[in-house]
């Protein structure tokens, strides 16, 4: 455990302290639960209150906020940032040890950048690259003639596959698989044979993938994901897909193959995409909706189902298997009432 | 293989054995596989054709089930439970030896409890704590300062990452990972900023994790699984979410950060659950339901759309985009209508 | 990389070459992409245009497109087989060396074919068979007593648990995890208890499993992949699942313990199968549908909601909650309707 007094968090951060400047602080946390020793944060009035309420040691706060509360504060212009690099100050995530861990198994062509950390029982295959300052965890593997850009970092259990190219400072979590192959197959007179998949994946600077997401490798082209690009975990990218600069996707999303994803889009979790579509730029697609055609505007688009009480459902949900009739016999009716004024057709 | 005889199997199971004490028994199957050296179980009187007409050498069974089969019987007053015990006496699964393996890579300075079986290729990093009596597979992988409790059991290849704590007699399936990065991102300018994932994941006693599973760390406290809490395969699990005791949740669910569910909940396979949600105790999610609104009384609750033909689905469906336009239609006659004693308009 | 002569790719690839026989080919690509060191193929008129403005160095083609493209052709009868083998040819994927690697542990019982090749840190435990010619990527576990066939390809990281049997020519894509336990789970009194699952899982000839898909083992009886079953990414089979030959999955989908499906069945991504159905032969689901009853009778089945524009799903989405409603009212209108000849209520 780390421990700071409050002079160097203001040392190392920046800003005015006001309080007790030899206080010692071991971590941070939310407000609700920070204790005597941790460091928390304020931002906007409603969270007034609770602020005044914590235990929180130390609070990072605007003069604004400080001047509202009798607590020990770091008062600085931007508190949400500052708080974020105090986080990483005293909550550093533990790293392999500098160089290559003697149990480490390392293809004697690779390419291995200087500063690097390799962790325990990796594998690197023959001419594959590792760039400067990059940190291989536990247990990853990265495939013949994969190139990995400067700074990556990759948590334990990470697998490229040969041939995969992915940019600096990219970021892959737990578990997840670069470069599988794609689900090609043709049909051949009495049982499916397996289409060559032999194009690349390609990870542009910044891009994050997170645990168990799996990024098929395109067919012949290359499926890319572009700078900034943030992938949450359990994710599917099929063969061929291109997504856009600082595109988000949350966890348990599908994309089919060859869709086209544009940048500054937004995909809600579990969200559905089928193959060959696109998607132009600053979309939001909201959780749990299914996708089947070509969106051409910015916008929200949804096709969710409302939740109701399981008796509830099974009453309304009949009819779902009825409505053209319903319609028709709504038309029937507007047919013959009386006052034909009301009879205008939507669409 | 292991083999029993039938008088064997009363001496370790209790009951009363009717039938031939010498037959040698190696395994057990269900009635319609079950071979002439294999045990099998009868409970309800609806399965008592298939009991007789089963090629089982010897039933479990109650008195009154016994009764009516002419066959080889173990009698019992709960057949169920007494052949769980069965089948683990004769399946029982292949552990790692007993201690470490010469291969795997064990921290100096980690505990590791009395009576572990450490398998192959373990990573077990710095200040980790492995509890009495706990088996790791071949290939698990421990972060550093994560701590599991005694008599746990991990299969093959589970990843458990820094810090994250874990209760006694917890089971993890081959590829969960336990306590990668929350999907914490910041909108700033021009990309996004990734917010720092420094909490941990907590998971009480008796916790089952499946496979490919994955639960996130929290981004400042902890993502909580209470004690008794079963989890089927690739369900997801984000930041700060906290699941009460002894709820059950089936495979591919997605759980969005910061939600609440209760204790004794069941959440059917493909459920997808939004953010910061309040789950209430004792609440039961339909199969592929969508939830998006707090729940706060028990009960069952539903979302789905039926299957259809595929040539009736396009009908129906279509109606789908123009349901509110049809609801004005049907107000429309209902003013016009001559008999307005039927004009009750619902909600 | 490894270059051709045009002369030798028609060697190797049969045809009739049209063009520089020296000309030297790299590798295969796109018609869009391809330089002029590419190879890439056309098939169809309407690609005829793409085929005469594409860098492409050499293209393979039937006689009929030749005649009429200005270009170095390879000609053959079957464009897209030709290119398939070519594409083989040009980029063989990076396999482990021949034999044993050294940092590989292998149980002294466990049976080991001619010709494999076995990757680094592979960890074969007691009594497994591996067949002849078959490869193990780096870091596959395979479990005890579980036998894989021979010519089997798995990819690094894939993980057979004990027990279970494997056809000849299986591929396993990495992080799929076949055999983990079932979600079997029983309530006693105030807790689940496990429901012990020892079947195995079975993977009949020529089947293809996804990267991070799981498919778990039987509880007393096997699952069971019938040969030539094709599994993309991502896929959950839950215990005692039977899926017929032939039959091609795509990726996210989940299917429930005890599901039957025939054989030469099309799975949509993403579609959710509920347990203890039968789905007959020769059936196609939709991607993004759900499954929740048997399905007797070939053809297409559908269940998903069209996607709407955020504004226009909220005020359409309301009224599904009153379906029951709104038909009540229909039925009330049609009863005081003037004209009784169009109140036919349908079903």
């Amino acid at each position: 455990m780390r421990v700071f007094s409050s002079a160097l968090l203001q040392a190392r951060l920046g800003g005015v302290l006001r309080g007790d400047a030899d206080k010692k602080i071991t971590s941070a946390a939310s407000l609700e639960n920070a204790r005597a020793d941790q460091l928390s944060f304020v931002v906007g009035q409603k969270f007034l209150q609770k602020a005044s309420q914590s235990d929180a040691g130390l609070l990072i706060a605007t003069q604004a906020m400080a001047d509202q509360l009798d607590r020990d504060c770091l008062i600085v212009a931007n508190p949400h940032a500052v708080f974020a690099q105090a986080v990483v100050l005293l909550h550093p995530a533990p790293l392999p040890a500098s160089g290559i861990h003697p149990s480490a198994i390392i293809a004697e062509d690779a390419h291995i950048g200087a500063d690097v950390r390799i962790g325990a029982a990796v594998v690197v295959e023959r001419g594959a690259h590792i760039g400067t300052g990059t940190v291989l965890g536990a247990q990853c593997h990265v495939g013949a003639h994969a190139r990995i850009g400067a700074h990556a970092l990759l948590h334990p259990r990470v697998t490229v596959l040969h041939g995969c190219e992915l940019g600096q400072r990219v970021i892959l979590h737990a578990g997840c698989v670069i470069g599988a192959d794609g689900f090609g197959l043709a049909w051949e007179d009495d049982h499916w044979s397996k289409v060559p998949q032999v194009g690349r994946v390609i990870l542009g600077d910044d891009v994050e993938v997170g645990a168990n997401t799996t990024i098929d490798r395109g067919a012949l082209d290359d499926t890319v994901i572009e700078a900034g690009v943030k992938l949450d975990n359990q994710i599917q990218i099929a063969h061929n897909c291109h997504i856009g600069r600082h595109t988000a996707i949350a966890a348990c999303v599908g994309i089919a193959g060859s869709t086209r994803i544009g940048a500054y889009c937004q995909i809600g979790g579990a969200a559905m995409i089928i193959g060959h579509l696109e998607i132009c730029d600053r979309v939001t697609v909201s959780a749990g909706s299914f996708v089947a055609k070509d969106i051409k505007s910015p916008g929200i688009y949804t096709s969710v189902q409302p939740l109701m009480a399981h008796e509830d459902w099974k009453r309304n949900a009949a009819h779902l298997r009825h409505l053209d009739a319903l319609s028709k016999r709504i038309r029937a009716l507007e047919r013959t009432a009386p006052n034909q004024a009301n009879n205008k057709e939507p669409r």
